[in-house]
């Protein structure tokens, strides 16, 4: 079985290593030989690969895939061009495709899944979502008993360790993003991670393996954790929860959820306590409940852990007719669904409102008053004492579950009001 | 696709309505349709049971496994025989085999996969192990491109239940169990669980998947956790440390530990937070890193969840030829190990030590003496005040990692002392 490796960086060299210093074990497992044959790379060190000796390298990564002699083209080479025409190519070539390109399959995987069911080849993407973690089977094989009724989870490392380090150490945002750049855990621009694209990403093909449905990435409802204060981390804490940013997705009667945003989750629940770059997604199903999957979301062997496992699973299907094979989105591709995705006015949730405040009587109650003809009930109430001389003080609400639409509303009226100076929100979740 | 089902009870009963209610939703993701024909069963409720109408039931067991319709035999009956025999008749009738029998796979698990071997079926048992969670899959499957260090898992719900009130209620192991039978989480008779056979049956199983070693239950060594008393779990806290009853498994330079006991983890651990009658496993791979699995263990409907899963596993392959289909126990039959299990007193871990000791100077020094000269350092020793009247006080101790075999050479010199009462020991693991 002859690979072909676009890439050889952080993950394309985790992969050539990974399948040189398994080789025995994987060999044991698959029933054959598994090897780099052709890889494609301008800049790499020969000093962090391993079993370089019996690799052609090409400069072109067009020359990997037009290789006859590979059998498997692995993309990790990132970005949308030119990943999608090598992909795209490699599949009019009747070569298999591994890849741990989110952005990738998010945007463009109807078209390449198309392709490929055309050519009957598999496009295989374990690693693109949840690094190491082995999600994808768990959803579309592991789980495939069920109706997923939704899934949660913490899929980008960098938001969690900023996240994590702002709730354990009393730290401002900005100050622990410049340490994540510096340790190398966030980009120089981290725009993706800390806007919560990266994740939007990650959730769109969730969504779809769970539901059945095509691809939308559009469709996504993404907010970041910028503006997420230290503040709100403390008081959260206060009140029994944690601050996460998820991504959502879940089946209503009228469509489906997809939504990644700051969330505070109740302290007890096993996904509140997943720290640090860690990552974990929660699944529940009509028949097995709630299972979660933890491990590393990123890294270089973490995530070829999961490509190497893809080309592995790709190895046993050789004999398989296409049919028979675990369809690329979970669901047969005849088989979609065109449930639609949801506006967020009708996502229902808990909220936690920080309030800043003129220091007068009488706010508080004009504030639930508000929320209250809005059909709006109140969870609890934190009112902070004035810091000495500060005229403004932080009212803190937790609200029952509302249709955010109706939350829209009341805040529009409060903001008016002239006692009230911002407001910050956040969603809440139960996960039960 | 046609299946027999082998008994209608709990987990018979969850798969015939998990086949049923969600039927379509399989078909869109198996690209066929999966019915029960025929079922055995003397004793069921038809109030319980959904699509029964078309199904033909027999009481003879034996009329399923020899139904020349039936492409997939379903047994849920437990137990040894005639479990096993059912088994074997049906493979040898050419038939697939999908079991939730974890006592039946790891007693007998050997000869059953070189039947199935030769006759070209597959036996498939990812509910013999935690239930719903697919934790099976992952081994053989999503984690295929490591080499696993080592697994540790709560694999036993009830004791999981009992030791999480016993920390949650300052309750005591026997009041516990009592309420855990009222609740129908245990059985009349405990023994499997309480005793850890059970959690040792799914252990068994975990390490040949993991390691590529024969299945060898009668090498598990197995301690129960009747003996873990309200003050260990109180003293556990006080350290720091939660006490789970974890099954253990590690690959070491001269063989495997296969262990299944009481244990106190960091609470900060996520598997330590893991309560209740769920269940967890842990496992740590060279490549991915720590990767956990988490779910319900047990049950009508998570059961059912991981034997569909199989059931439409195998439909899969159905044409796949049998040396491209994932191995019965993850490495091909003629690729498995000859790695030996180790013996206790080979294994190394850290001990929490609790000593009821006369109340007089000098006993510490001494007990820490004889510890010493065993090479065995201390990280904690906590001496509790004696109770108003009482001449014997406890003595806490923890120690650093120590070969077992040291440990229980300096326990027997310390509890030949006139001033030793009695010792309860428990192993400390730090899973990182």
């Amino acid at each position: 079985m002859k690979v072909g490796l676009l890439g050889l960086g952080t993950v394309g060299g985790g992969t050539l290593n990974v399948l040189h210093r398994n080789a025995a074990e994987i060999s044991r497992r698959a029933g054959r030989d598994i090897v780099v044959s052709h890889a494609a790379a301008r800049d790499y060190n020969p000093d962090d690969l391993e079993g370089l000796a019996n690799v052609r390298i090409s400069d072109d990564a067009f020359a990997v895939v037009r290789d006859p002699e590979v059998d498997i083209v692995v993309e990790l080479i990132g970005g949308y061009s030119p990943a999608r025409e090598l992909v795209l190519e490699a599949i009019e070539n009747g070569k298999h495709v591994v890849t741990a390109n989110k952005a990738l399959i998010a945007l463009h995987g109807n078209e390449i899944f198309k392709a490929a069911q055309d050519k009957g080849v598999t496009v295989a993407f374990e690693a693109a979502v949840a690094g190491g973690i082995p999600i994808i089977k768990a959803l579309r094989e592991g789980l495939a008993a069920n109706h997923i009724e939704w899934i949660a989870g913490i899929i980008n490392g960098t938001g969690n360790f900023i996240l994590t380090e702002m709730r354990d150490k009393g730290r401002d945002f900005a100050d622990v993003l410049k340490e994540a750049q510096e340790l190398g855990y966030a980009e120089a621009d981290p725009t993706f991670d800390v806007e919560g694209i990266d994740a939007a990403h990650k959730l769109t093909i969730l969504a779809s393996l769970a539901f059945g449905i095509p691809l939308q990435f559009d469709s996504c409802y993404t907010e970041g954790i910028t503006r997420v204060e230290r503040q709100d981390v403390e008081y959260a804490e206060e009140l029994g929860y944690r601050i996460k940013h998820l991504g959502v997705t879940r089946r209503t009667q009228e469509g489906v959820e997809l939504r990644v945003h700051p969330t505070l989750i109740p302290e007890r629940r096993l996904i509140a306590n997943v720290d640090g770059v860690m990552n974990a997604v929660l699944v529940k199903g009509d028949a097995v409940g709630s299972t979660l999957y933890y491990g590393a979301g990123a890294g270089s062997l973490p995530t070829a852990s999961a490509v190497v496992a893809d080309i592995i699973d790709i190895a046993r299907t050789l004999t398989t007719d296409p049919g028979n094979r675990v369809p690329h989105l979970a669901f047969q591709p005849d088989e979609l669904s065109d449930l639609p995705v949801q506006g967020m006015d009708k996502v229902e949730t808990a909220f936690y409102l920080r309030l800043t405040v003129e220091d007068k009587p009488g706010v508080l109650a004009r504030v639930t008053g508000i929320l209250g003809d809005s059909g709006i009930s109140i969870e609890a109430v934190k009112q902070k004492e004035p810091l000495a001389g500060e005229t403004e003080v932080p009212l803190v609400l937790l609200t029952h579950r509302v249709l955010e639409g109706d939350m829209d509303q009341a805040l529009a009226v409060i903001e008016a009001m002239d006692t009230v100076r911002s407001i910050s929100r956040i969603r809440v979740e139960y996960l039960d």
